[in-house]
């Protein structure tokens, strides 16, 4: 088959180290004649702003639109917390959700069992948990207009942002999380504040009849966004899908990866809509930060960077068993008791990034 | 001195049943002489709707802008799921904050040591926890301006809600949470997305001056929603006072209660500016609903309404003295074993709402 086109973005802090290992998987795949790969690589967030003066460029958002997918690392650090609103460096996660038009952020919290004590809660609340959150990632307050923060005639302030959503931003997203349901347990929670908001009305309308009228076989519930975060916390467990929009997403996700204890370990997977051909743009990464403090000690954890490509293998490249090959050299190293610093226990063997990600490719 | 104007709604499901434990209390201060109160009764929620067709009349609107305190129970239940966006039970809640004026929502989240084990993070995590959250409640995306379901010319609908914060409401809001924070650990945490929303740059840049002008005293920290969520969970006594607007105040004000692991303990108070005679309208309410599947059954939890009431005597009565008499009745009352359904423990002796209410009066 063609190659297949990938652009990995490494970013700040963490982002290069993490993803040095999982190239090491990429080039085992390719000597093994798996798959076979032609890579590219990008500035995205402060590395990019140093050197051009802008959190990624427009050259870069294009061949990320070029490439089957894109791999990112993660961008940020203290060195940029002072750029303007517009220069941020999340400001290239931002763009490229929205110039690839990436609507569908599927962020998985999983426990596995090796790592089941690193949860604050109580190991009976989330053994075995496997949630998988659809959030909207190219709508809601984060994109609507207007916005922006207005001078008044008396001389105060006044911030603004718009949650707007339409009846087919809400359909694709919710699509998107009945079908991954099928392929699960069957459940979808649809997650908004329709007792507050009239977004959130239109989108638990929608969400309803689109369910009715197409996916009869899954379970559909609604939570109020405020029951969802106690809920999570009270028992996760109750969930299969959670469909929700973007700013509820962002919290509700981030919330359900702590309930697991080990941010270190996750990834996450940005979609587009598919083409014609079936070519969807993609975009994977961990979920942790750049984690500026501890880049450069060779001691961060590659484990989340390496199961975003096995995200990716499987939703982008169809390599379903490539995927759970490389997922199960991860839960075969944690068996051993090999750990990064951020998930190590007692009695547990204490590895370096670079172990970590040898350990990896020794399994597979 | 002058009778106080007490206005008690209790509202649907298990309101009527907590708040009436609370008014033994009440007649118990009254005849100690220790306090005179001029009791008013409303009706709200689906008791309001059933009787008027709204979810609140004017009439009780008036009657509660003309006391010295209300006291809320809870509304709602499955017989008024059907109604209109603007007729909801919630409604009465809502307009009340508005009408009145109430923009600063206090929500405790403290963990008692009898009941450490109820919640479902580890003791170690939650033993002491001792959180106030300062949420804005008259403003931001609850009350923003323009809201609704618009039918586009392709015949799409389109739902739209407004964020939007000024200075002055960013200000007041923070004054109280800046003030609380003067009375225990010196410590404010403020919240938004300023990452992403310029109403929550706003919100950051107009408590961070307001900080160094008023509150040199008060150690002030920002953090984003996201990871405040995170945080909640992860180590939930890095925090002192959390100050934050509307939307994410309602979800992280129920994370950190989950968190405690006792609902059904929580009180929480909802307070307006002060007026020229220093007399700030304000309502007191446990933070658990209505509950309509054990209403009725007698078997409900009143010390949430009970520590509600401890609330209105320390916050709008001055009567900190009786207050903190309320709080460790119920303190003894759980010391010596006493639980509702909802809190049960092994060991444990279960008692119904009327006997949880007898006890905390044996102890005062
Ligand atoms: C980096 C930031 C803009 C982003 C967001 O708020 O969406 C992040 O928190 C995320 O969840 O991907
Ligand atoms: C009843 C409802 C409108 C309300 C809200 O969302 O604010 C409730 O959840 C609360 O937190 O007081």
């Amino acid at each position: 088959p063609a190659n297949k086109k990938l652009l990995m973005l490494p970013g700040d802090g963490i982002g290069p180290e993490v993803m040095r290992e999982v190239s090491h998987i990429l080039e085992w795949l390719d000597r093994r004649r798996i798959a076979s790969f032609d890579i590219g690589q990008g500035l995205v967030g402060g590395a990019s702003i140093d050197a051009t003066g802008l959190p990624i460029t427009p050259d870069v958002v294009d061949r990320a639109k070029n490439s089957d997918a894109v791999l990112f690392g993660a961008v940020g650090g203290p060195k940029w917390d002072k750029m303007g609103f517009d220069l941020r460096p999340e400001i290239a996660i931002l763009t490229l959700r929205r110039e690839l038009g990436l609507f569908a952020n599927l962020r998985p919290a999983t426990v596995l069992d090796p790592l089941i004590e690193a949860s604050t809660l109580k190991p009976d609340i989330v053994r075995g948990l496997d949630i998988m959150i659809v959030r909207e990632a190219t709508g809601g307050i984060y994109f609507g207009e207007p916005r922006g923060i207005e001078t008044l005639p008396d001389g105060q302030k006044r911030g603004i942002n718009t949650e707007v959503y339409t009846t087919s931003e809400i359909e694709r997203v919710a699509r998107v999380a009945f079908d991954l349901a099928r392929q699960r347990q069957g459940r979808v929670c649809s997650v908004e504040k329709a007792n507050v908001m009239e977004s959130g009305l239109l989108w638990r309308q929608t969400v309803t009849a689109l369910g009715a009228a197409e996916y009869p076989d899954v379970a559909l519930s609604h939570m109020y966004a405020d029951n969802c975060a106690m809920q999570l916390v009270r028992n996760p467990r109750q969930f299969d899908v959670i469909v929700t929009g973007n700013l509820f997403g962002d919290l509700l996700s981030d919330l359900a990866s702590m309930c697991t204890g080990s941010l270190g370990m996750l990834p996450s997977a940005t979609l587009g809509a598919p083409d014609s051909s079936g070519r969807r743009l993609s975009l994977y990464e961990p979920i942790h930060g750049s984690a500026p403090d501890i880049a450069g000690q060779g001691i961060a954890n590659p484990l989340a960077q390496t199961f975003s490509l096995a995200m990716l293998l499987r939703y982008s490249f169809d390599m379903k068993e490539e995927a759970a090959l490389v997922e199960q050299a991860c839960l075969a190293v944690l068996e051993q008791g090999l750990r990064t610093a951020d998930i190590m226990q007692e009695g547990k063997t204490r590895v370096t990034t670079m172990e970590m990600g040898a350990a990896v490719m020794r399994e597979l």
